[in-house]
């Protein structure tokens, strides 16, 4: 195992009604005067952000609001959202959404107490400073409710890329399963894909005798196989969607990834797809591990055969360890279809001709030298066999 | 799922020689005058005493020392420390050694700041208050580097009880798996009973539909399945080590357990045994969990058949599910047996003769009205019933 520094200082408040402690909550953390930022009409039409503000006022914190955040967030609602945060003198970012949203809110977050561009900190410089950051959760995916990192696209060239740091970590997070019982099948969906994926690019790693962290990724995947089709069938399966917004959480605030090598390819060649198409990330995911999967399943063949028995239940041969491999590859795909997912890069509005560009942007933007690097180093070549295997 | 409150700030620094970064890690969290608490000779023996306030020496952050601590940590060292900090204004208390030395160091750390006797805590009042406290692990084992409780054993009658508050959380925890390399088998074997226990206790639950929660504690079973034997046969197996000693964290910072009811019954009854006969605990905690299990075993047979089939692989017998959860109650006992744990009350130094005044001080001491209630509410007749089944 590597020697590693973990540290997830966030406040989880989970259960049925819990966004009724928002006000408590943000005054806990010190915020008095709060930018509630969200994306659609949905928080508003549910009566969430009612509820919400509330709350605020119930305990005298005040508030100005920012919607109009989109899937894949941009870059030009952050700067708004920034300068707004500065004209207002803003203490408090409570993000009520998704993934997207969240990441918005960290995005203005770290911009607003920062000299430079934010764009700075998506390409590479560390995040050490931010206006504290709360949320409410609205969509179990992206595990951004308890992990220091954010996505943003930039409108200047669609780069969709991360930044990082502890300071951008929510101070709490209001985990209500309820609040996700509305979502449609399809985003439900791409949530879960997008959680398994957080899994699986924390298994593959490359650090030998990593027992504890296998395990819990197992237990994680397991749970989301179970719990997957169970919440598709019933939307209302309040049960199941709790379990799968922890499930979600556990996934990405690393607890379960320490101490190892990870992945992250499959992220990284995903995230060229959402930037071009604009189609939803889990979605990508899709359609990218599998391709991802079968083509560097040869690195480590016994890898793969453990998480096909140990999740999948495919019968171990011991013989032919490739065989179980590819048994757990094609599992996971019929799995993710059968939850409604899509298998092809058509699907996702995709072209074959897009290839070269796609692999272009991926291998050598934003300071790539022709590589992406994670369980097996892939060039150029090797990434544009993935995406035709995407076909 | 139940609803629910999780928080675990406890910043964790993992790794091979972690105990040099004590002095920046104190340092970082607000500390100047600390107040080094430890227990025997083999952190003198070893060195890494002199390690870590070398390390405290190097940032220019000045220590007093209180060592002493002994195994189920008694009151009259604790109102010393208590007495030491006051006079001395240390703002720091830093434990180096194992579960004991580290309830030691919090129960100091909340007596410090608070006017009445310190003891009040370990009666039921919750601690909001404490000097931060900080450790450095030396045995994988009772969690406590990572949870907000503390265990104490008032030597006015020799009762053991606990003391709980998020004021006592290890403001940061030092864990080095080498340091784990040194401990005799025999306290290994009681490190992984105990941190088994931690697991079992709230995998017992009335809690429906917990699939999540269910699938991380069978996760961290199957390491210490795994891992338990290879550390027995080889002490200076770093990577088993490791794996047990982040599985030891993340089976009592309540990860796993929360939005659940919990048992903690095995916990309460072996807590009279090391009061009484001061064992080790997870020796005592050896005795009692299979006797407990198979006591309370028909109160949800399934429960007892899942833990058996998924951590102990034995196969469901579908016409007869006690038959497998029987089973994994007895591989249970196999395993501890096999990593050197004991069987019987009288491996303990305990005596049939006792019962009676072990039942009495486990059913009526401390507040508690002739029941101890968990997974099962027990009476006196229930518990005299499992400690017989001890002998």
């Amino acid at each position: 195992m590597n020697n590693f520094d973990f540290y997830s200082p966030t406040y989880f408040a989970f259960g049925k009604d819990r966004e009724l402690d928002s006000g408590e909550l943000v005054k806990r953390f010190g915020g008095t005067k709060v930018l509630i930022h969200y994306g659609g009409g949905s928080v508003v039409r549910s009566g969430l952000l009612d509820r919400v503000k509330a709350s605020l006022d119930a305990v005298g914190v005040t508030w100005l609001e920012l919607g109009g955040v989109k899937p894949n967030p941009r870059s030009g609602l952050v700067y708004r959202g920034i300068e707004l945060c500065r004209r207002e003198y803003i203490d408090f970012v409570l993000a009520v959404g998704g993934g997207s949203t969240i990441d918005s809110a960290k995005a203005i977050a770290a911009g607003t107490v920062y000299d430079g561009d934010f764009w700075d900190f998506y390409s590479g410089r560390h995040i050490d400073k931010a206006l504290p950051v709360g949320t409410v959760l609205t969509i179990a995916a992206a595990g951004s409710e308890g992990s220091p990192d954010s996505v943003i696209t930039n409108e200047n060239g669609m780069l969709k890329r991360g930044a990082s740091g502890d300071a951008i970590r929510p101070k709490f997070s209001i985990l209500n399963p309820a609040l996700t019982q509305t979502l449609p099948p399809y985003q439900t969906a791409c949530g879960i894909t997008d959680i398994m994926a957080h899994l699986y690019e924390r298994y593959l790693t490359n650090t030998h005798d990593v027992e504890v962290t296998d395990r819990l990724i197992e237990a994680l995947l397991l749970t989301m196989v179970h719990e997957g089709p169970r919440v598709i069938e019933d939307p209302n399966n309040y049960e199941a969607r709790a379990n799968i917004m922890w499930a979600g959480m556990m996934a990405h605030n690393n607890s379960c990834g320490v101490g190892r090598s990870q992945d992250w390819n499959s992220h990284n060649i995903e995230h060229e797809l959402s930037a071009l198409y604009d189609c939803a990330h889990g979605a990508g995911l899709a359609v990218t591990m599998p391709a991802v999967f079968a083509y560097v399943m040869q690195h480590d063949v016994m890898r793969f055969a453990q998480v096909a028995s140990r999740v999948w239940g495919c019968q171990m041969d011991f013989a032919h360890p490739e065989v179980t491999a590819k048994a757990g590859i094609e599992a996971l795909r019929v799995f993710l279809n059968s939850i409604g997912m899509p298998k092809t890069l058509g699907e996702l509005g995709g072209k074959e001709e897009d290839i070269p560009k796609l692999v272009d942007v991926l291998c050598n933007g934003d300071g790539r030298t022709g590589t992406i690097t994670g369980f097996v180093k892939l060039n150029a070549d090797d990434c544009a066999a993935i995406y035709r295997m995407m076909l």
